[in-house]
């Protein structure tokens, strides 16, 4: 592999293909530099639909593109698929399993994942969502509870399997919850001959004072009344104490559940550790103001893996955020390489915030203006088609998405088998 | 689990979601009996373009639809998702997993999967493909196998992650040599920095004559010229000798190559062999002109499963073969319900045979008359679509293929991560 000894040009690496690395690397193309990006992954997720693949309303290879591609006309640019084992950050080099790279300036955009509070071993039972196996997991989790549910004779067993626990009262956990509760109550509702799906109890635990802690109580509100029109038993201030295979303990009670999927706190990639910087409580590395690592002028950390204080507030592990850190730091890097002015500090522009519940519902805030129903939810679909990558891409998510909104059908709804361990 | 004792109706179990059980159970289900359809999979599989999902062209759930949602409006078949174990043919019983299931009439309909020609250690080295889980893993390899090369700085080694394998030289065969090409040739060919991907060598290996051994000598030899053409090399009357991690022997010579891909021979599901009946060389039963098992009258095979003799020649293992005998069957078992005179002995009518060689041209013939190019290629279009069971994918397919046919651009390039066995 190339060495930097090799060079003429500046090499800058980007770990991470998310929103963070990927806009990083278009803003950075049209520089004379040389540029790597490296993930674990030869795809682009767009993370904000995963819950869809999740509940067999879009299929995984809708929401993904592969990163060489989304890049192809960038000649500059290089796309590695590796995993990063460690960065060096005084000798400017990071490691690979096979080979090791050196850097002039190094992106950090590793993104994060989901975080059992102390109880990793709870991950087997309460899968989370942040990857496209993640997802397929939980589909086939979700989808075979019902199968099951069929087969069972013992009519305790069989609500267990009917039992579905949504914990973390975030966007991703409404999200996922209103969706489990259409697919109970309308799409499968024909399928089987012996269970009614519809007796499906679908329960959605926030440890916090109320769901969607971050949204105004009167957009949390519209979404609670929403949620338990659509058969979702809304628990707040509840603490799940316990998960097993056979179900959760909240607060004391044990609720049978065959299926308890995890959609609450974050832990930042573990890869951040080898900067040797102190991390704050979520794995994170607090930045500069230009998105630099204390004491390491040419190392950057964007998105979920960095804690950025603006207004001394922390700002939030959203798509927005780091799409707009991955595009700035493009003009940090290039003042430095001119050797002009330094381009000012980043700065988040928060044009709003929205979530779905179940299909034509979604709560949605831009600026001031607040909104709860139909039209949040035709703002929500136009800002996710915009966002997503790929014209293929966007069609066949719209065209689907107009198929169920009349039909309730979902096409993906299909059970993949795990694939042997060796293959 | 309902006994057959409770029982007022005949049931009719079938096992098998395919061609023939899906065909068996809708031509039953006007008739005033109980039906179980039994598959291990939730789902019913468009076999015929299983290799395109092999080549990331279209999505796994876009040629697969939950059995229980194309059977729903029929209230008197129910389905299971479940392994059958064994049959009991003298007592009339089938016994899955987890319980058994009593039945007046049994519909055979296990399908097939390939035969490593008394070599099962090569299906390690060399998968197959028959079900989603072996697309996805063939799609996983192949694209891996240029990313690798992309990392690789041993020439050798990098050659042999871009040789590609194909053993087997009927239609399948045939038509996966053809889709890698392309890929190679044109869909990645500006993805890479570092390899040519168009450096690729696509090796078909057919032991037979030549290629397409059930079609006229006309249509196989055009079928070759076009295979070579796109950078296929057709290799014929060649014995697979060895199978590697690290290549394949053909007739002495050792090939390295990371992607040997198996389409050659076939061999019915293992579950027949319960059945006590004499089996072929193919595992297959031999079955009555009704379809039915000697000396078990109230017990059918079909499809790939059953070894049925026209004209003192076994039937081929063809979607068509096993959607006409699914059909009829429904014909001789309401004769016999109805106590009527036993309809006529099954017979195939051959409407013709077709194969893909890449986008824009098949081999086709109907009846007498044959053809090779576009022409060939637009029929081959129409049927499959018109075969596709339900809207959705018929559009989500016909929309993919035609932004293929204009752009060479695959949207399913997306290397899925092995799920852990634990989950």
């Amino acid at each position: 592999m190339k060495k930097s000894a090799a060079m003429t040009q500046k090499r800058v690496v980007i770990i991470g293909g998310g929103f963070a690395g990927l806009n990083a690397a278009k803003s950075l193309a049209s520089l004379p530099i040389e540029i790597t990006l490296i993930d674990r992954n030869n795809y682009h997720l767009f993370q904000p639909l995963l819950y869809q693949v999740a509940t067999a309303g879009l299929s995984s290879v809708d929401i993904a593109r592969p990163i060489r591609h989304i890049l192809k006309k960038h000649r500059n640019i290089e796309v590695l698929m590796a995993d990063v084992e460690r960065i060096d950050p005084a000798g400017k080099k990071i490691h690979m399993k096979e080979d090791d790279l050196d850097f002039d300036y190094l992106i950090l955009a590793p993104g994060s994942h989901y975080n059992y509070f102390k109880h990793p071993e709870w991950a087997k039972d309460a899968p989370s969502l942040k990857t496209i196996p993640d997802a397929l997991k939980i589909r086939r989790k979700v989808l075979t509870a019902f199968e099951r549910a069929e087969m069972e004779e013992n009519p305790d067993l069989r609500q267990a399997c009917l039992n579905f626990v949504v914990v973390g009262g975030g966007p991703t956990g409404v999200e996922l919850a209103g969706s489990i509760a259409e697919l109970a109550h309308h799409t499968l509702s024909e399928d089987f001959r012996r269970i009614n799906p519809a007796s499906a109890r679908i329960l959605l635990v926030e440890a916090g004072p109320r769901i969607l802690g971050p949204f105004d109580e009167f957009l949390a509100d519209k979404a609670r009344v929403r949620l338990q029109s659509m058969g979702v038993e809304v628990l707040e201030k509840k603490m799940v104490e316990d998960v097993s295979s056979r179900g959760v303990r909240i607060d004391g009670e044990f609720i049978p559940s065959d299926t308890v999927l995890w959609c609450a706190g974050v832990l930042a990639s573990p890869l951040l550790t080898s900067l040797g910087v102190e991390l704050d409580r979520g794995g994170r590395v607090p930045v500069n103001p230009d998105l630099s690592v204390k004491d390491h002028r040419d190392i950057f950390v964007l998105g979920d893996a960095a804690q950025f204080l603006q207004d001394g507030q922390a700002l939030p592990g959203l798509a927005p955020v780091a799409i707009q850190q991955g595009r700035h730091l493009g003009k940090i890097i290039a003042s430095r390489l001119k050797g002009e002015a330094e381009a000012p500090p980043f700065r988040y522009f928060d044009k709003g915030s929205m979530a779905t519940v179940g299909k034509g519902f979604a709560v949605a805030k831009v600026r001031k203006w607040e909104t709860a129903g139909f039209r949040g939810w035709l703002l929500w679909v136009f800002v996710h088609i915009m966002y997503l990558v790929g014209f293929q891409n966007r069609a066949m998510v719209l065209f689907q998405w107009a198929w169920q909104y009349f039909s309730f059908d979902r096409g993906a709804r299909v059970i993949t088998q795990d694939l042997p361990p060796d293959s």
